[in-house]
């Protein structure tokens, strides 16, 4: 609820697709913020308008443009928001005209949370121009960006002689989008599973970058990490609104990162995600003097929370120095 | 573990109370900091070396000053860890000579959380001095400082539409110290423990200010703000390193504050905290969408995790803008 400047602030929408139309509806509900428009590759959204493609009369004079320099020249933005892909590179690419812009720009790309770990050489020239336009980027999201990363890292403030950090997240995929459960193997023999994993083309994405934000927070140099990803196997048909798997077909992952440092199993991340998941949470232990153990109920989860994750960054984002920025970079995260 | 500008930070101690011999304790273990002199009123602590007084040998050389101006003289500190009472006035008016030399100063005094509330002009004041000589002021603990006020704020990150923040917190004193004891009325009869918190002698400090920092952060105008506190009694005999509680009389508080906003019930803190209290925690509960239930097991408490918070807000500090700011507008916490 900050009041930037006293006016609102313009923001634009790159990538319309559940997440970004998410992202567009909570924007029109911010009295700090106003949408002027979004920007699309498909040419079956390109001319729409967000009004139709929303549900909200209000934005019935706000379209979708084909690319961000048109989306520049009609509505000139001051805020984006980028929820198109995981890929640290390709969101760099199409983050690098908004930067020269001095625009800021939050993004949902899981590898943009610590983008040295992927993207060395590109994340050092987009910080360069970032710095040189005023602009500022930071990767965003639940997870990454809060459970597995960021609420660790908070919690590391109240203690001292940190050793390690363990977080254990379970998330019911079943009440997910049909997206995020193909992402988890639904429905695939067990062993393509392994092999699209084993290829990059399925599993969590930003794992590695969540367990990199932390040892960066905490000045641990990374020796080693290990990510490991195992079918979660279904024992009897499971039926979702999206897939039908039967016995002894994929129903999700189980998905595991540790980081060594100096000789010592310092980072352990552990995420099973899988469809009829019992018990879901998210739990946090740091062990330091004094430990520190915390349980989110239920655990932090859903397209609501990770839109609000990306919104919400926004006022913080652009009362922070210019640059390419990570979370922690940030002021405290709070509902904005 | 940051590493400032690639030398130690020198650090002093304002303060050389049981907390103040923490920090010096902590300040020494830290690669990033050194300890460079301590400051007390106390004629008995005045010229003694923090060798002798803390137990580590590496401190021989340092010693107590009698003022804030001799350890300038003697000592150059740039960042100052203030930890001398609760009162926002008389601190600001212990730090103004620190902030004209431009240093950093982190402060266990409960009003500096939210110092407008009960001081608006030195505060003013001071954030204008800090300002104008490169200074940086942040008032910084458990409770307050974490666990009431910036872990709710942190968690409505990830939410929207908050509708209010609850926290309930419950201390078991008997595993803390006996000024905390006493300060929770421990033994005393339960009318006089009244009479002592209506007067602003008893009770935990800070209370207010918690529930301040989550109106400000989550942009809710106050309208009313209500604290309250009664004894809990003591059912039978509780005996303590500190205290012996006979039945009947007070073995320590359970506290509340309520703050109404634009007509609703926003914010409720509720604190207990008496000898022998069972199942120590911390619950933060955020009413947004998606609802947010987090515990912390066992609750975060005792004087390392005061002082680590404290110390760790010190390399967040130099690296934020000047002025007297709060803890929300620091990077989110971290272990340092």
């Amino acid at each position: 609820m900050i009041n930037i400047n006293g006016s609102t602030v313009r923001i634009g929408q790159f990538g319309v697709g559940p997440i970004g139309l998410e992202s567009i509806r909570l924007v029109a509900k911010k009295p700090w913020a106003q949408v002027v428009g979004a920007v699309d590759v498909d040419p079956e959204k390109i001319g729409r308008s967000l009004g139709e493609l929303t549900g909200l009369e209000e934005l019935k004079d706000r379209f979708v443009y084909g690319s961000f320099e048109e989306l520049w020249e009609e509505t000139e933005p001051q805020a984006i928001l980028h929820t198109a892909g995981s890929s640290a590179e390709t969101s760099i690419s199409q983050i690098a005209p908004m930067a020269r812009h001095g625009l800021a720009i939050a993004s949902s790309c899981e590898q943009l949370l610590y983008p040295e770990l992927r993207a060395p050489e590109s994340s050092h020239r987009l910080d360069v121009l970032c710095k040189r336009h005023g602009a500022r980027v930071v990767g965003a999201g639940v997870n990454p960006g809060f459970v597995m990363d960021v609420l660790p890292v908070c919690l590391s403030g109240v203690t001292t002689n940190v050793r390690g950090v363990f977080v254990e997240r379970v998330v019911n995929a079943s009440t997910r989008r049909g997206p995020l459960q193909r992402k988890i193997g639904s429905g695939m023999d067990p062993e393509e599973f392994r092999q699209l994993f084993a290829a990059g083309a399925a599993g969590h994405a930003g794992f590695r970058e969540s367990a990199a934000l932390i040892a960066h927070c905490l000045g641990w140099p990374i020796d080693e990490m290990v990510e490991t990803c195992e079918p979660v196997i279904a024992k009897s048909v499971i039926v979702t609104e999206h897939f039908d798997v039967p016995p002894g077909k994929t129903c999700g992952l189980h998905q595991r990162v540790v980081v060594k440092s100096d000789g010592e199993q310092r980072i352990e991340l552990d995420l099973k995600m899988y469809l009829d998941a019992e018990d879901p949470h998210d739990a946090v232990r740091v062990d330091g003097d004094p430990p520190i153990e915390a349980i989110v109920k239920g655990g932090v989860a859903g397209d609501q929370a990770t839109v609000a994750a990306i919104v919400n960054s926004v006022p913080r984002l652009l009362r922070s120095s210019p640059g390419l920025l990570l979370m922690t970079d940030l002021p405290v995260p709070s509902w904005a």
